[in-house]
């Protein structure tokens, strides 16, 4: 299984790099990070990573969507916007961590369906994408292929539930257990919800 | 502050990025990422990152030191520990995670010094560093400006400690808290000790 990251500039470090650490964990999961032109993306912590095109790779796999500030700016970038669609329509699986899911919900993929965000950026992401039903309280929601989580560190909790679903109890804990991970297992487990 | 990541061939990405997410998060702390000949560094979970040559960069502030695989190799590279070395020395604080801590006692500097890491290279990282005081059960040490880190994760936990004892309490906990990150602060409180 194909594993492609979409990074753009100002994403939040934690948000690709805790899901990136669980799914290489996995055997057979392979990990590719893409940008919508390729070339240099810097992370909001000044990260210098090198990317492919996004357009120009195999996208039938999974895919990873990070938040963070940049999110604020591509949330209204159509050519983004375009090649987002297309890969995580392509993709067996699509993972958001915190206002990653805005960048999804722009593109009408998660209208009626069930998701999540950051609690601290709710109002804003719920503007984003007024057809998604947004679950204030969640650690992370799957709906279908699409699993959103909540703010930054929420998206290693839900990527040891995406494995778990994919591989099972067993290798989920085993990977939580190797990293030496305190894993929030339960998805409805939220104690940064506002409510 | 300065912080000067330094990255090398195989590390593990979530040992440098949770703390770099963290680091990130203090308004005067300003992140780089440096390696032993600068250029592309390739972590073991195939991400590329730029970074710029250690010895050019001025290494006065938080050195942070990632373990993974790519420290069997590097425990037994002469340049890249001289580097080490220089950069820990000048540092104001030096910050190892997981295996890292074995590249650090491989120079000395750790030698009477308290210090931890993964427990499941304990035993290795233990004949790296026979003159350091290696403590099994501990999430994380602090013995003057060396902390060493247990696995991956705690690395997280590691670092919002040290953020507590610079900048208080309140500092550390705002930024879990905004990173919704459900912080083991207690360095005692070992999970996966193997005793």
């Amino acid at each position: 299984m194909r594993v492609n990251v979409l990074l753009f500039d100002d994403f939040e470090t934690l948000d690709a790099f805790g899901p990136v650490e669980i799914l290489g964990k996995v055997e057979d999961y392979e990990l590719h990070y893409g940008s919508l032109y390729g070339g240099e993306i810097i992370s909001a912590q000044d990260t210098r990573i090198m990317t492919e095109r996004i357009d120009l790779v195999n996208t039938d796999g999974i895919l990873v969507v990070p938040g963070g500030k940049g999110t604020r700016t591509y949330v209204d970038n159509g050519a983004f916007l375009a090649s987002l669609k297309m890969a995580a329509e392509q993709a067996a699986y699509c993972l958001s961590i915190c206002t990653g899911s805005a960048l999804l919900a722009r593109t009408g993929l998660l209208d009626g369906k069930e998701a999540t965000t950051n609690k601290k950026a709710f109002d804003w992401v719920r503007s984003v994408g007024e057809h998604v039903q947004w679950k204030e309280k969640a650690r992370w929601v799957a709906d279908g292929k699409y699993y959103t989580s909540s703010g930054v560190s929420a998206g290693i909790d839900m990527t040891l539930g995406f494995v778990r679903d994919m591989l099972g109890e067993e290798k989920a804990w085993e990977i939580a257990n190797h990293i030496e991970y305190i894993w929030n297992s339960d998805c409805e487990n939220d104690l940064f919800c506002r409510c």
